[in-house]
Parts: C-alpha cells; sequence; structure tokens
C-alpha cells in the first residue's frame, strides 16, 4: 500500500485532505437537507457529514492521492456517526483515493489486535471474514509500547496495509511528555528509533526504500523534523499541522528526502473550510467544494514551491 | 460519578468486571441463535456479544459496581458492533451498573473534545443535545499532552463524569516508554503527576478526596503502586491485569488507601470466560453466566482478604 500511495503521490502531489467535518463547516442547505429528512438528530447530522465529505471527495479525488477522515468527529455522533465513516471511506476507495484512518488507537496487545483487524485487516466470524472500516493505513498511539504496535505490523503485512505512529504531534502541549529528555534523548526521538526498528522490519521491495510503517511529525515543529527525517529513513512522515495550527510550506522541506518523496502533508479546515475562508469566500457556501479544490490547488502550489 | 462509584463500591467490592468479549469466549449456543437469525457476519457476531453480555450483567449486577467493556472487542466487527457497545453500556445502565469505557481516546484539543463529547458528553446538534454513547468513565491516553486531556475535564465537570488516565499500563512491553527516565523521574511517574495536578483541580465535594480523574495502573506493576498512590492521593486507580495477565490478590494492596478506597480492580477474561477455565468447568457452557458470578465472588474474596 505505501507503494501505491507513492504511485498516487508522483502523480499528483504529497498532500492529504483531513476529513474532520465540524458541522460548522457544513454548508446550511446541506444540513436543511438532512434535517428534514431525518431530524435534528445523529442520523441527520451523519447524514449532512456524508453529503458534505462525497462532495469534498468529488472535487479532490483527481488532485489529492488521499483523505484522512478524523474518526472523532465521526464517533461524536455515535453509531449513525460511525456508519458516516465507514461510508466515507468505502467513498473514497470508490474515486480512487486512498484513506488514512486518524484513529490513533494503541491498547495491549490483545486489544490492539481487534482494533488493526477492524480498521487495516478482517475479522473472523464463522467460516467468513470481514472488514470492518477498511481504511488503507491508520494512525497508532505509541505508549504501550512495541506489544501496542505490534499486532498492527503483523495485520499490515497481511493485508498489505500501512500505519502512522504519533512521534511528535502538531499540538501545543505535545512537548509535556514528548519531548521530555531521557538519558539525552527526547521521548520523540526514542519513539522514532522504535518507529525504525518496527521500519526496517518490513521495507517493502518497489517502494523506493520505504516501509508500510510511517510516523506523525507535526509541521508545527519544522526544527525537529531534520534530525527525525535521519533517524527514520524508510518511514513516511505524515505531516499535520499545515495551516490553520500554523505551519507553512516553508517549513516542510526537512520532512522530505531530498528526491521529494518521505513525506504526506495534511490540511483540514483550510481546505473542506476554504469557503469559510475570507481568500475563498467568493464561492459561497453554495461552492464549497470548488473552494475546497482551489485551496487545495494553492496548498500544493505552495508545497511544490517550498520542496 | 466518582461519588456513585464509591457508593456502589461500599455497598459491594472494589471490582469492575471486563467485558471484552472475544467469540471464543461465547458458548455455542448462543453463536449458533444469533447466526441462525444473522448469518454468520458481522451483524451476528454482534447480536451473540449483546446476548452474552446481557446474560453477564443481570448475573453480576448486584455483586459488582461497574463493568469495562474494551471497544476495541466491538469496533473490530465494524458498526454493527459499535452498535452492540453502545447497547452494552445502556443494558449495564439499566440493571444499575456503573459503565467505564476502555476507549484509550487522545487526540489534540478539538478532536478530544469531540470524543469527550461523544462518550461522557452531549453533543449539540441544531437545537438538540444527544448523547453518543453515554458511558460514566472513559480510559484516556496522555501521549499528547494536556491539550488532549483537558476537553475531557470539561465534559467531566459538565456532566459529572470521570476518566482514568494511562499511567502505566499492565502489558509486558509498557515498560519500552513509560519506564524510560527523564531527569532523575520515570515517564509513567511524569504522567502521574500529571494527573494529580488534573485532579487536584477538580475534587468533588462528598466524594471522600477523590477526584474524578483517575490513573490506570496495571496490577503486574505492585512495586510502584506504593510510590503512585502517594502521588495520585486525589485519584482513584483502575488497576488492569489481575488474574490473567499475571497480577493477584496479594499485589493489590499497595493501590488501596488505608481505608480500603482508591483502587478498583479490572478482570476480564477471568470473569467471563470463566467457564473454559478447568476450576468452573463444572457449571458446563450453559451456565457460563453463574461460572462468571462464581469467578467474580472468588475474586472479590481474594481482594477482601489482601486489602
Amino acid at each position: 500500500m505505501i507503494r501505491e500511495l507513492i504511485e498516487k503521490i508522483r502523480k499528483t502531489a504529497p498532500v492529504v485532505a483531513g476529513l474532520d467535518p465540524m458541522l460548522s463547516y457544513i454548508p446550511e442547505q446541506i444540513l436543511r437537507d438532512a434535517f428534514s429528512r431525518y431530524g435534528e438528530t445523529p442520523e441527520g447530522a451523519a447524514e449532512a457529514v456524508l453529503t458534505f465529505n462525497k462532495a469534498l471527495i468529488d472535487a479532490l479525488c483527481d488532485i489529492v492521492p488521499a483523505v484522512k477522515p478524523q474518526i472523532a468527529m465521526y464517533e461524536q455522533f455515535g453509531v449513525p456517526g460511525v456508519a458516516a465513516f465507514r461510508d466515507t471511506v468505502n467513498y473514497a476507495h470508490e474515486k480512487g483515493m486512498l484513506v488514512i484512518g486518524d484513529i490513533k488507537r494503541g491498547d495491549i496487545g490483545s486489544t490492539s489486535a481487534a482494533y488493526a483487524a477492524g480498521h487495516l485487516g478482517k475479522v473472523t466470524i464463522g467460516n467468513g471474514a470481514f472488514e470492518g472500516f477498511a481504511e488503507d493505513f491508520a494512525t497508532v498511539n505509541p505508549y504501550l509500547g512495541s506489544d501496542g504496535v505490534r499486532p498492527f505490523l503483523d495485520v499490515c503485512r497481511e493485508n498489505d496495509k500501512g500505519i502512522f505512529v504519533l512521534v511528535k504531534t502538531s499540538n501545543p502541549s505535545s512537548g509535556e511528555l514528548q519531548d521530555r529528555v531521557c538519558d539525552g534523548k527526547p521521548v520523540y526521538r526514542i519513539v522514532a528509533e522504535m518507529v525504525n526498528s518496527w521500519a526496517e522490519e518490513m521495507i517493502g521491495e518497489d517502494a523506493e526504500g520505504f516501509s508500510p510503517v510511517g510516523a506523525v511529525v507535526g509541521a508545527t515543529y519544522p526544527e525537529m523534523a531534520e534530525s527525525l527525517r535521519e533517524v527514520m529513513p524508510h518511514s513516511y512522515i505524515l505531516v499535520p499541522g499545515y495551516g490553520a495550527q500554523g505551519g507553512s510550506g516553508k517549513d516542510l522541506k526537512p520532512f522530505f528526502r531530498k528526491d521529494g518523496l518521505g513525506a504526506i502533508v495534511n490540511s483540514s479546515r483550510g481546505i473542506i473550510a476554504a469557503w469559510k475562508k475570507e481568500a475563498y469566500a467568493s464561492y459561497g457556501a453554495a461552492r464549497f467544494d470548488e473552494a475546497a479544490r482551489a485551496a487545495a490547488l494553492d496548498m500544493i502550489e505552495d508545497i511544490h514551491e517550498n520542496i
């Protein structure tokens, strides 16, 4: 799957659109239609989210290789929300996009195995095997150590999927734990070395030296990117925090290898809520999807100029 | 809610039953019934899980104060599995039990806010407010630092709910990160100090000095429990790892305060799959619920003898 991601990036750009739909990002007309059918209920909210996502996927699928739905934004609406997450994943696949499930799961071994099966693999029921959510990649939290991560590696191996392990997150307080220095090394660096050892076990053929085991490093911390790029030479870096969280194109160069591969940059609000920003306000609510496409094209230009 | 938990523990025991149903724990008869109605499908698996859970809840609700469903075991079956999680939470409430959602969520601020609303609070849709999953407590991962935890605190305050933050997990590789020493302190201790500062902000009245902010510390690490009990005097400790993972009653004393409050011990397999263990095999598959009750009573006796 990492090979497929690289191929798609080569044809388009190292960009992923974060599908993290707040109801406030969704144009009134879509909300009204959904509520008129399902009421102002979780079912109505889930329907609005799915309609919004489908239009965004339609508008982005030829210029952006992947989407990254943040499952919390769906889970908050309960079971109907989770169904909208599943349907979003499936619709993105129909349109030829890859899907990074931003789920940040991680638990003791047997539990991580269940998460891995449900999101990246198959679960066996009687004589059948079923996909729960069918993402291509998932984000994974490393706090529990390697036996919380290994079940994901096994599932990736069996199903040609991939993961991005949280190394240095984009949020302001990420340093409280991740920057603490142990034996001369910050925690994020220790995690990066763990990521590299998992990545080395799984370097694929025909994947330009990259492994299905990637890392998350926030665009908001470019000063750490250079050394992390070196510590994890086989890992694609998923870079959140571009745009709304403060990262910009000129911060991105150190996340990439010299050949321009090695990183994929996420933007969520900056793309999906572009119609609410001054720069794209002229599109209006009705053309929110075209506003998203315009914002994605501007982001792609910004990245191509800087890497 | 922490007050309610303490009251219930006083009337019963400091024990929580982990509802982590693998299909292999579920008696053949229940599986057959569910599959005959829904086929060997995720819907069939979810139905079997819910039937199994309801019988366990019926068998335990007068002797155990709370259940802890591990959401991964439901999520693996996709949307029908997540519906079974929701229905399990609701059924436990009907039977007067509290519910600790073992979800181990944690993300950047806006995302953690969505998780907190979905699991412990309410989400606003139009003029209404809806509960997604309605647990009473949730487990939270601290890797992203305080802005990944604070939204849970806000939701706990508004909705009288509680959290247990991962400090030292029960799994064998937990030490890879959690035991690394930074500035003379292991990471788990640094997290414990963070937990204590959040707990201090939220000490409730009439809760015996306890806060809605608790911690997870594995029964498998009793040597750390004593100092962690001191570092977090206001936090209830949720103790996984009893039984199947290797912890025993004699290991538990340091997790408790001298007055016998301060910890709640989880057992999952040891209770819900008791009928598959030699000690309770005489109950047979048909009386799996009575086997679970017998195992819970033995665990309660073991704990009462040791604390």
